[in-house]
C-alpha cells in the first residue's frame, strides 16, 4: 500500500480503459511508484508538461490530495444529508469511495457509459471520457453538523470545533457550512468537475450539494522546487508552506496522531475552507512599494523584506508590524504551522462591475484550533485586511486515508469496530 | 503580415521577457510560421502538450480568437462605456491594443510590472509573471449600444440586429448586452483572467465591466483532426464545425466581405454569446437511447443516427424530427452555417443544491440574421430545450484584426477617414 504522500503514476486515457476494472491498475501502479515521483516534482514547475495527465494512487495511509503536489485545478462542493437512514448513507460512502477508486484511476464511473443498456440512464455522464486521469484527487471531509446525525454525536472530535467569529468575517450562510465535503483537485478542470458531478449524481436522494466553488489557478504548492504561483494580488504564494515531502513536519502539523484521538481520525486532518474575495480594483491602485508592505515581501521575487531571495529566511523585526507575513509566521503563532492548498477564485462580476474574485483559502493542519484558528486571529491586525474580505466558512474532520480495495471512505467512522 | 487563422508560434516566458518590447517579437514570430501552425493541430489534440505555451500573433486580416484553433479556457467580459469623452474612449482602445499585444506575446502591460516607481502602482497586476502566453488571444467586439454613443449611429452595421426574443428565453439582464466585450481565451485560465482584468484597469473611469463569464472547458473545436471535445452532457461537440483552416467556408459563412458593408467591418465578424444554463441533474437522469434521439447522434463515438463514425455525413430524415442535429443542420437553415467556439461553465450552485453549470454558447457568422437568428428560431422545436434554458445574450460586431503596430482595436471605426 502506497503513502500517498508519494504519489504513483501511470497515464491511461479513460478511453482505452472503459470497462476495465479499477482497482487493479491503481494498485498496480505501485510498481513504478519511486522513479515517477521524482517526475512529479519537476510537473509542479511545468504543469503542461508531458506526464500531467498521469494517475495519483487512490489508497494510502492518508487521503490524497493533502500532501499531494498542488494540480492546478479544483472543484470544491459542501454536501447536506438528506437521509436519515444511517444505513443508506454508509451505502452511499462505498459507493462513492469505489466510483472515487475508478475516476482517480481514469475510468469512468460505472461499466455502462455508453454500452449499457439503452432505456436506462448511463452509469457515468461521460463528459469526461477520452480524458487522462490528470491527477485527479478527492478528498472527503466530514463538517461537524455531520455529527449531529446517525448517532455519530459521542465520536465528534474535540479539535473540530465550529469556528469562532473572526474580526472581518461578512459570511454568507450560502457559501458556508456542510455536513460533508469533497476536494476535487486535478489539472485538467473537466475531470474534476465531472467526478464532484457524478458523486453528487451517486447521492442523489442521501446528500444534496449545498454550495460548490471552482477554483481555476492553484495559488499554494507543496513541491518547494517548483516554481512557486502567483495569487490574484501578484504575489508569490505558498512559499513557506510544508511541503508535501517533509514527512517530519506532516506528522508534526498536519496528520493526526494516535495520541490526538480519536482513534477514528488517525492518519486524518482537518481543513479550514475559507473563501476570501479581494477587493482587486482597490489593490490594483496601490503603490508597488505598499503593496509589498502589506506582506513583507517584495512582489518580483518575492523575498522577505531586506533580503535576497524567495526562499530566504524572513526577518520578521524587519518588516511592519502589520505585514501577513510576520503576523501569520509560526514565530508569531506559538509555532502554528498550516498547510496550504487554496486556489484563485473569478466568479464574474458583483452587479457593480467589480470582479467577484479572490482566494478559495484551504489549509489542513492537525488541530484547528492550534492551526487556523491561532493564525486568524493574529491576522486579526494584519494590512491585508483593507483589500480582502471573509465570505464563506467551513471546517472538516478528514478521515485517514482508504487503505486497500476493500476499504471505504468513512469506514473508521462508521464500523461499529471503530 | 501573418493571418490570424494560421497563427504563428513562439514560447518565450513573461519572465524572460519583462522589460523588452512586445511589438519585435510578435513579428518576429512570423518568419516560423508555417512549420509551427502544424504544430498546432497537434497541440489541440494534446493540450497538455510541450508546446501549449506557445504565442499566437495578435496581427492580421481578421483578429485572433476566431478561426485560430480553440483553446482550453475562456474569460469573457462585457463592458459597459461611462465616459462622453470620444477622444478619451480611443485613447484607451490605442492603449488596449498596445496591452493585449504585449500581453498576447508573452510580456507584462507594462515596463514597470515590478521594478517600477515604488509610489506608483505597477504597470501590471503581476500574477501572469513567469507564466508562458499559452496561446491567448483577445478579440474585441462591440455592442448595439456603443452606436448610440459618440456620434457612431449612421455607423451601425445592419447585420448588427438586436436580437429577437426566442422561444424559451429566461434572459437575466445582468448577464446580458455589452456595448464592448473582449473575449480572452489562453490553455491557461490564469493568463486569459489576467488579461481581462488589466484592460479593465486601463480602462478604469472609461469602461466598467458589466458581466464576464469564465469558461472551464472549451466545447467546439475549430480543428477537425483533433479529438473532439466534450460537453456537460456527455456528447461530442463541434463534430461539423467550420474548421479554423477552411479557408472558403470562413470566407464564405465567418468573415464580412466588401460586399455586405459597411467598410469598417470588412474582415471582421459577428458575435453570439449566449449563457444557456444546463437542467443537469434531470438530464443525468435520462436514459441513453432517450439522450442520443434528443441530439441525433450516439453518445459514445459521435456518429449520427444509423451511421458508424463520428464524420460520417448525417443522415437528417434517419433522425426523430425534433432532434438538435437535425433542426441546427445547414440544409435545415437554408443553408446557414456557424462558427462555434464555446465552453463549459459551472458557477457554484442556485440555492436548490443543482449545479449552475451549462454551455456558454459562443458563435461567429457573417450575418446575425442569417446565422445565429436562422438557427435559434429553427431549434424552437428543438427536443434539447427541455433540458435547457437561455439566461443570458449578447450581440457584437468584431472588427477586422489589428494589421501591424501602428494599427489599433476600432481603428476603421473610429478614424475620420473610414
Ligand atoms: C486573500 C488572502 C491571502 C493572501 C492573498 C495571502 C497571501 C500570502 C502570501 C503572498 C504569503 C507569502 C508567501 C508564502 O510564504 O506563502 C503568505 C504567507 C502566509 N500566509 Fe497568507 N494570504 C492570505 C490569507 C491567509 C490566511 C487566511 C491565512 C491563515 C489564517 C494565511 C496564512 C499564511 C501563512 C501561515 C503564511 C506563511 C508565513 C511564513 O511562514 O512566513 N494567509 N500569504
Ligand atoms: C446547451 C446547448 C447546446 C448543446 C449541448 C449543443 C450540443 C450539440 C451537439 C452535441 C452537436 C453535435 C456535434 C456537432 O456537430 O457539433 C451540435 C451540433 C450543432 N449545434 Fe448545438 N448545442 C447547443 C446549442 C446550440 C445552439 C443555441 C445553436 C445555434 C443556435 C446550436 C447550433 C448547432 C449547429 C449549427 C450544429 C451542427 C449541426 C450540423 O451541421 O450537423 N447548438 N450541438
Amino acid at each position: 500500500m502506497a503513502d500517498s504522500s508519494e504519489p504513483e503514476a501511470t497515464a491511461p486515457s479513460r478511453r482505452a480503459l472503459i470497462g476495465w476494472g479499477g482497482a487493479g491498475l491503481a494498485l498496480g501502479a505501485v510498481a513504478v511508484g519511486g522513479a515517477v515521483a521524482v517526475t512529479r516534482a519537476d510537473e509542479d514547475m511545468d504543469p503542461a508538461g508531458a506526464s500531467a495527465g498521469a494517475a495519483v494512487d487512490f489508497h494510502g495511509t492518508h487521503q490524497a490530495g493533502i500532501a499531494t503536489p498542488v494540480q492546478d485545478r479544483l472543484h470544491f462542493a459542501a454536501f447536506d444529508v438528506t437521509t436519515d437512514d444511517r444505513a443508506a448513507f454508509v451505502a452511499m460512502l462505498r459507493d462513492w469511495t469505489e466510483a472515487a477508486r475508478r475516476m482517480t484511476a481514469g475510468h469512468a464511473v460505472g461499466e455502462g457509459a455508453y454500452g449499457g443498456l439503452a432505456e436506462a440512464p448511463p452509469d457515468d455522464t461521460g463528459e469526461a471520457l477520452g480524458l487522462k486521469p490528470s491527477r485527479l484527487t478527492l478528498t472527503i471531509g466530514f463538517g461537524p453538523s455531520l455529527f449531529e446525525r446517525f448517532g455519530l454525536a459521542g465520536k465528534r472530535p474535540d479539535a473540530l470545533i465550529d469556528l469562532p467569529k473572526f474580526a472581518g468575517d461578512n459570511l454568507d450562510r450560502n457559501r458556508s457550512g456542510g455536513d460533508l465535503c469533497i476536494q476535487a483537485c486535478s489539472d485538467d478542470p473537466q475531470v474534476a468537475v465531472h467526478a464532484i458531478r457524478n458523486l453528487a449524481r451517486i447521492g442523489f436522494g442521501k446528500v444534496v450539494i449545498r454550495w460548490s466553488q471552482l477554483g481555476f489557478g492553484k495559488t499554494s504548492s507543496t513541491t518547494p522546487d517548483a516554481q512557486t504561483p502567483r495569487n490574484l494580488m501578484g504575489f508569490k504564494d505558498g512559499t513557506r508552506n510544508i511541503a508535501g515531502t517533509e514527512t517530519a513536519r506532516l506528522r508534526k502539523f498536519v496528520w493526526v496522531d494516535e495520541k490526538d484521538g480519536p482513534a477514528w481520525m488517525e492518519g486524518g486532518s482537518y481543513l479550514v475552507a475559507r473563501r476570501i474575495r479581494m477587493h482587486i480594483e482597490t489593490w490594483d491602485r496601490t503603490s508597488l512599494q505598499e503593496q509589498e508592505d502589506i506582506f513583507g515581501r517584495d512582489k518580483g521575487e518575492g523575498a522577505p523584506v531586506g533580503k535576497a531571495k524567495e526562499r530566504d529566511e524572513p526577518f520578521l523585526k524587519a518588516m511592519l508590524p502589520d505585514a501577513h507575513v510576520r503576523l501569520a509566521h509560526p514565530d508569531s503563532n506559538h509555532g502554528a504551522t498550516l498547510l496550504r492548498r487554496g486556489y484563485s477564485f473569478t466568479d464574474g462580476t458583483d452587479g457593480l462591475g467589480r470582479l467577484d474574485a479572490g482566494l478559495f483559502f484551504l489549509a489542513y493542519q492537525r488541530d484547528v484550533r492550534k492551526g487556523f484558528v491561532q493564525v486568524q486571529r493574529n491576522l486579526a491586525t494584519d494590512a491585508l485586511n483593507e483589500y480582502i474580505q471573509h465570505v464563506g466558512s467551513a471546517v472538516f474532520a478528514v478521515p485517514p486515508g482508504v487503505r486497500d480495495k476493500d476499504d471505504w471512505w468513512g469506514s473508521t467512522l462508521f464500523s461499529e469496530e471503530a
